[in-house]
């Protein structure tokens, strides 16, 4: 059995595993993200001792962004302006291929998402988004089977939207917008704005409609727009599960029938869903990103 | 010299020529657009009058939607839901091939531009926003050279935009949506909200300033999602010169120097553009989708 080896590069954690996108991971580990030397030094630590498992054929890279993922560009690989300290300017590749010279597949951690989901769904399908609302709110988008980048990488958590009134004058978190939706939506954002976690807000408290009405703006540009077949709302704040009815049944009045496929609560349903990979999703595509890697280095592209 | 027929099919005139994408139109023909009966009469009368030029290889249709544009559907070319009397379930491509027996390409109007305004501006570019703002507000999308379809096709003219406090409580004409930015944006909508036309509004008038605000969160958004290294801004109501600049700097404000590409007025300028095609950008498309349409039939595709 070919093996390939798959790091799915977080800001607060790496998740690294050896292993396949099919058969998911023989061995992982979860190390903690500090400074790019510290954290790589542990990264190699890891597919070092990982070769008692055998010979890895290529690794995947799902990484957190801004990252530069055109291999056209000198800067292919490259973190870009970030907020986390010592990261900006970090050549993901080349750090990786310092310890493992094999075929390097590179792409955010949302757009590989969006790849092991579509995946996993099957089903003929081709168009999906992969939507994380956590610290951030990440958006990874697969249209025509392939992900979607263009100028840079999908930044949909960050489009503007429509306040909701309960919101009051929150000015809004994101350090570029304020209030764009991850300023207002994520969960830092709703700590703030709330005073709560998502974790231990009552139900009758005015946050569910609130984040619903932002997530389903989200959610409604995104059918609007690229069309996805399906729409995975994933993330720390996805875990509440009251939201996920909240959003599409949102999602559907926005749409106000207009998109043929969507018209009924069932048609929405059908589209936007929890995730269905058995490990993270970003994981499992990185190691799809790795086959991929290894698939097209054979034929010379 | 091969030639092609092209026809651009809005919802009131009918652009029909024969030529090709690059060698223009040598002859064209403006109908209006009345039921598909009579409207198709006078289409298969223009082609089969243009006979003298030599024969067509092959027809593209640049369509006003919504319509069908998965050609594995059996509704494929078909014209779904639609206000316009007698057009809804109108099969464009058997109507075409009933007089025309060749290999037919369909599109959207607007994605068919967005071809065209890509080939017209060249320069290696492959992804690229066509949006026309008129008695609608449409967009087209092209990504990684391809045109963007998924469970529809692009309907970004209707996402939900933050209103403009200067817009008092004007309630929007989408007859869908209501306030969606179509329902604030587009002609009617200009013409209703401040009983004025684009062509006759004083400079001093709050018009500009709010029409901006709301095409700039198209920009912003679009910039955000499939990430277009162009936008193209065309229809009646981007004739008003004065919006290019306005709609340029409220872009710059919205994406707040998040996308590494867009920071400076100067990347703006070079990103958000007025169209480049010397004939309108829809039925160059439609010449383009005629030549695929050999291309594809040729190879079995």
């Amino acid at each position: 059995m070919t093996i390939f080896g798959a790091i799915e590069a977080g800001g607060t954690k790496f998740v690294c595993a050896v292993g396949s996108s099919s058969g998911g991971s023989l061995r992982s580990a979860t190390i903690p993200t500090r400074d790019p030397d510290s954290t790589f030094a542990d990264v190699a630590a890891f597919f070092s001792a990982a070769r008692d498992l055998g010979s890895i054929a290529g690794l995947g890279i799902a990484s957190f962004g801004p990252v530069r993922v055109n291999p056209a560009s000198p800067q292919y690989g490259r973190i870009l302006a970030t907020p986390k300290p010592g990261w900006e300017g970090t050549d993901m590749i080349a750090r990786a291929r310092a310890f493992l010279d094999v075929p390097i597949g590179l792409d955010t951690d949302v757009n590989a998402a969006a790849l092991a989901e579509l995946a996993a769904i099957g089903a003929g399908l081709q168009h999906l988004a992969y939507v994380t609302v956590g610290t951030g709110i990440g958006v990874g988008l697969v249209s025509a089977g392939r992900s979607v980048h263009g100028i840079g990488h999908p930044e949909a958590g960050h489009i503007p939207v429509r306040r909701h009134a309960a919101h009051g004058d929150f000015a809004g978190l994101c350090p570029f917008h304020g209030d764009c939706l991850e300023g207002l939506a994520a969960g830092p954002a709703v700590a703030a704005a709330w005073n709560v976690t998502p974790s231990h807000i009552p139900e009758e408290h005015p946050f569910w409609e609130v984040e619903a009405s932002y997530l389903a703006q989200l959610c409604a540009s995104l059918f609007l727009t690229t069309g996805p077949e399906r729409i995975v709302l994933g993330g720390g704040v996805m875990k509440q599960e009251r939201l996920l009815p909240l959003i599409r049944g949102h999602t559907r009045e926005l749409l106000g029938g207009y998109v043929d496929a969507l018209r009924s609560i069932e048609d929405v349903e059908r589209a936007i869903v929890p995730p269905a990979c058995a490990e993270p999703s970003g994981l499992v595509g990185a190691f799809l990103l790795a086959e991929r890697s290894t698939r097209s280095e054979t034929r010379g592209g």
